[in-house]
């Protein structure tokens, strides 16, 4: 049924292989809250914990994030965290951090070994997405580099080119979102995506956003997204759906399809 | 949502508009065993019923048809039924009526007033389709031009052609059904029902069909068709789905989209 490739943790695919994986986002913006968060959103069985780091109030403070990541990750027990710190200009909080500075903290926490999973997005300074991931392979956590475009959905071309992008960059997984104007991007998401989870060799997870593009995080695992993005306590993006609402959709479209 | 058009009779709106309308064939060969396919099936409610009359081992009988179709309609009560004769060049089974022969059956059968709805192949002849078209006029069915292709999926122009074709030619629903060989062809007939809905008058119904194409019969409303067929004795048609499941899927897409 599907051409999605599984996220892989040193060697071995995430929760055995499920398609797609389920990742809820903690957001909260102190380590007491982010705990209790935590314990919420783990009660609902995702296959990956998302850290949204740029919501976090101490995320300038290197050492305040490794004791939150350490913490966390007695938390979260088998469950993958996986660390994220968006950028402003694609859909994170505004935060005092440069971009080399976001890439040093992305070292450090990778060097804590707290996590499993790390994300950057590609449009960085080569140089930055190269330290990313270079820190990243030397401690087996798994990079997902990533794209995100909260103005429109770029024609197939620029989709495709994007998720390649990723891959000659030396990511272990590639992610785009995008935002639908109309029903068309979302098909065109889809296409992207599908041709991708062909052609490269990596895992893809790609997304359309918004409620136009919510229909994406249902299906996309049909056209070769590994992984979904769901709500446990609160939205990290536009457009994500309650995750009892879309274990149960997934599930009734498996069982529909025989998938 | 959606941007489906709802099917309509006699001006109103089929199940008060519902999107997509759930129909459910029958394909049973003789009077008796559709009468009680008829009853197992109407315990699904579905919003529209299909009599397969290629099934019945007495389609070349005007009379018995009638007869049938009559003893049918008193069983189905509110629930419309939709009459279609499939060629088997478009998946139907092997009868020996010619295609004028098949469009005097159907005008027979608008004339009788057992059915609402009637389905004629757009790839007639002409004068068949005029024939057909015209008595369902003047008799208040609504007609389904359609077109079936179990070979393959024709490119996108060719598939907007074929909807427009339908709605030139007088049609108040447009039907396609194709064959998907992979993923690409199933987003492509997404696409271009989703077109169609935009720019035709008329209510359009797509699918793609077989396994590959499933999904298409769960989703497809998204994307601007108004009806899909589901299984509720028999399959009439490859990759229709269980009607339980169907509906299933379809809630728990509607809760998880807040279609």
């Amino acid at each position: 049924m599907t051409n999605a490739k599984p996220i892989q943790l040193r060697g071995q695919p995430i929760a055995a292989g499920k398609l797609p994986l389920v990742c809820l986002p903690l957001v909260a913006g102190t380590e007491d809250a982010l705990l209790a968060e935590a314990k919420q959103v783990l009660a609902k069985k995702p296959d990956v914990i998302e850290w949204r780091a740029d919501f976090f109030e101490q995320v300038g403070k290197v050492d305040a994030v490794l004791a939150c990541a350490r913490h966390l990750r007695q938390m979260t027990g088998v469950t993958p965290m996986l660390f994220t710190c968006r950028s402003a200009s694609q859909g994170g909080q505004p935060i005092e951090l440069s971009s080399p500075q976001v890439a040093a903290l992305c070292e450090a926490v990778c060097a804590a070994r707290s996590i499993e999973l790390i994300d950057f997005e590609m449009d960085n300074a080569l140089e930055d997405v190269q330290r990313v991931v270079a820190s990243a392979r030397g401690t087996e956590v798994t990079v997902v580099l990533s794209h995100h475009d909260f103005d429109a959905t770029p024609r197939f071309d620029e989709l495709a080119r994007r998720f390649r992008m990723a891959q000659d960059l030396g990511a272990d997984v590639a992610k785009l979102a995008v935002m639908p104007s109309s029903l068309d991007d979302v098909l065109a998401l889809l296409n992207a995506t599908f041709h991708a989870s062909r052609l490269l060799a990596i895992p893809v997870v790609g997304m359309a956003m918004g409620q136009v593009g919510s229909v994406s995080r249902l299906i996309g695992w049909m056209f070769g997204s590994a992984m979904t993005f769901a709500v446990g306590s609160r939205s990290s993006a536009p457009g994500q759906i309650a995750v009892d609402d879309l274990n149960a959709a997934i599930a009734s479209l498996r069982r529909a399809c025989g998938g």
